[in-house]
């Protein structure tokens, strides 16, 4: 049945955290694929990485300089022979006995009789050739300027634990470890549905009381940023069972679905009377985004997020984002800074409030914080030019400048 | 010329804010290009957003309620008749006269007689029906409840500027605007060039004293991330040469190039030389890092970072990506959060130092920094385990557990 009249008005509002813990507790990963580290930037790892060598194989130098034997007794005055070099691709292969040294350069393998390096600064060398006398001007440290074979890692172990999403740092680090491709899991495949009969697509020119349908395509954006694959499920006028009319008519096996407007219980809303008795809850204690659906679709979870852009896109980084992670088999935890506000606020009231802010840098390394003067839901153009959310939780007292608060900040794309 | 032998010993270590500004200070955006703005997530705007219309183009209701003229003095016991309906993408237009009322909805336009929004929780309604008695239990205010027109944004106005970076926000607010494609600078090309006789191509297995490369694919990665459009110029031999040849054997007109390894002056770095006179610097106080060369190959930029993958990392994050933006034709400005540190850590030398941590949010929003018991800089496991790099400027005194510290978060991606 649609929600009654009185349900919008008695249903007391829902925790944000509880929120977000009832949306992501069912959702799970699903099955991996195993896919070129080149595309795998983006992707979150299925298994542990394992170190397929010791790195570095063999001991190298961390300098350019010269490989003696600590053994000799080297030190200030000592005169050796130079008996060959080491570089980086052209290891010194021969013995080095008592009374030689190897002219060794940095990332150079470490012959195994040499167990310290003397920087090329502290010593006289004859000449740049092998035969020449070298005398030393340093005291021999056994291990110095030497990186131990297997410092870095070692074959066997575990260099990146399953659920890390690859950044290009990890990338690197799985091709220095012998691998070219990785487990990752699938990317979950997420539907977008906007409802409303007011909404033209872009490209349309809108006639009286329409307006250019953006929370689509913001979505199908976020989605992708944040490593899900989006489903265009098109638009859902408003009428009863449109919504599961649009669900059901693709053949792509969705892990999740998103809505924007149509989530409140106004005469014209229907996701709700769609749903059915399929709704978990539907009014949230934050500012903005109150009215936020969770529930499901033939089993397929769906967060149906407000109409209003600002509204939608604050609802999609606190819910959906931390929703597709789960579904990617990554977990997020949230992670605000704290930044400095620049002027008073009043008290706030039993939601949690997600004010659209600029931020000023300074040499403080805590950035100032300035609200914008206008907060309303509707205003794209606050939200695009914000550089964060302040978070402000229920019941907050009133703040005044200087006061410290929490940031969240815009994830890269979004 | 190559570099004389007491070049290396004795030119001064130019500070990280000097090479910077040295390094990004010649740099500009290229031509621009018109995209589709489902391409331009990423991109640069290369001319100010101008709004094509009013947004909202008429006053709309913020909420599901009635509207009521308030010259109707219309308060407590007032009784109206409701004479239609404006829903969202359904304007009621005809006139609203004295003792009527309008049912209204959410996102609906407000008909040019109503000036006032009555919540639907607020009125007794004899039905949801026209030509129903509605009964007010509140003061109409005039304007309560109405967005006016053009609140986000009026036609002509400057939405989002030159130099902005697109993101899923700018890019709702360009369609919402009446965009369908944008102006934006072209993608600086970059070429990337490893050198290093050691270095074997992923899927090869190194021979004794090879290594795997990996700083390639890694800048190669990181320049995309960034916005530019990475050209890949192979690895160079060690030898006098051969990194010219390499810039010179491609037909893609590079707006920089960045090589890896062989910008130290050891008898196997050949870059210097290659250079001759077209070297700015090529020694920072900074760790890891200090071998970085700034010059030119044929009137092309060039940033010769380090071969370890450690230094070569940070000193992209540290120069390559400002230099980009700035090819980009956007400005970023470093953005470092603070951090409270978990240990105690000695004074710092003349080299500003880059610790490779791992961060813990804890409910104080000041993450706890946690320093990596080893920071080689050979070493890619630390770096792609961590989560940031904490900041320490040249002789920082020493610190105790509880001080704060700089930290710069990785970009995502990267």
């Amino acid at each position: 049945m649609p929600p009654s009249d009185g349900r919008s008005a008695k249903q007391p509002l829902l925790p944000v955290a509880e929120a977000l813990a009832r949306i992501t507790a069912p959702l799970t990963a699903g099955s991996s694929e195993t896919i070129p580290l080149n595309d795998a930037i983006g992707r979150v790892l299925a298994n542990d990485l394992i170190s397929q060598l010791d790195l570095p194989p063999e001991p190298v130098s961390s300098m350019d300089g010269y490989g003696v034997r600590s053994s000799d007794g080297v030190s200030i005055g000592t005169k050796l022979t130079r008996i060959g070099e080491s570089a980086a691709g052209h290891p010194f292969v021969k013995p080095v006995n008592s009374g030689e040294t190897v002219r060794i350069f940095t990332g150079a393998i470490v012959p195994p009789d040499v167990d310290s390096i003397i920087l090329q600064e502290d010593v006289d060398a004859e000449a740049e050739a092998d035969g020449a006398i070298i005398t030393i001007n340093e005291t021999a440290i056994k291990g110095k300027f030497i990186r131990p074979a297997g410092l870095d890692t070692i074959k066997g172990a575990v260099v990146a634990e399953a659920g890390t999403k690859i950044n290009a740092r990890v990338m690197a680090l799985a091709l220095a470890t012998g691998h070219t491709s990785v487990p990752v899991y699938k990317k979950p495949r997420i539907g977008v549905l906007s409802t409303g009969d007011e909404l033209v697509l872009p490209g349309e020119a809108p006639a009286l009381g329409q307006v250019i349908s953006s929370n689509a395509a913001y979505l199908t954006a976020f989605i992708a940023a944040c490593g899900g694959e989006p489903v265009d499920l098109g638009i859902a006028a408003d009428r009863p069972g449109a919504l599961l009319e649009a669900v059901r008519a693709t053949t792509i096996k969705l892990d999740m679905i998103v809505t924007t407007g149509g989530a409140s219980v106004g005469v014209h809303d229907h996701i709700a009377g769609d749903l059915a008795q399929n709704i978990d809850f539907w009014k949230i204690a934050m500012r903005p985004g109150k009215p936020l659906i969770s529930g499901a679709i033939d089993d397929v979870p769906l967060i149906g997020l407000p109409g209003n852009p600002v509204s939608s896109a604050v609802c999609a980084l606190v819910f959906l984002r931390p929703a597709i992670a789960k579904l990617s088999g990554r977990h997020i935890a949230p992670e605000p800074i704290q930044g400095e506000l620049d002027c008073d606020l009043p008290a706030n009231d039993q939601r949690q409030d997600y004010l659209r802010v600029r931020l000023t840098y300074r040499d403080e390394d805590v950035p100032l914080i300035s609200s914008a003067p206008k907060q309303d839901s509707s205003m794209i153009s606050v939200l695009a030019n914000a550089d964060a959310l302040a978070i402000r939780p229920p019941f907050d007292p009133a703040r005044m400048a200087g006061d410290p608060l929490s940031l969240l900040l815009f994830p890269d794309g979004l």
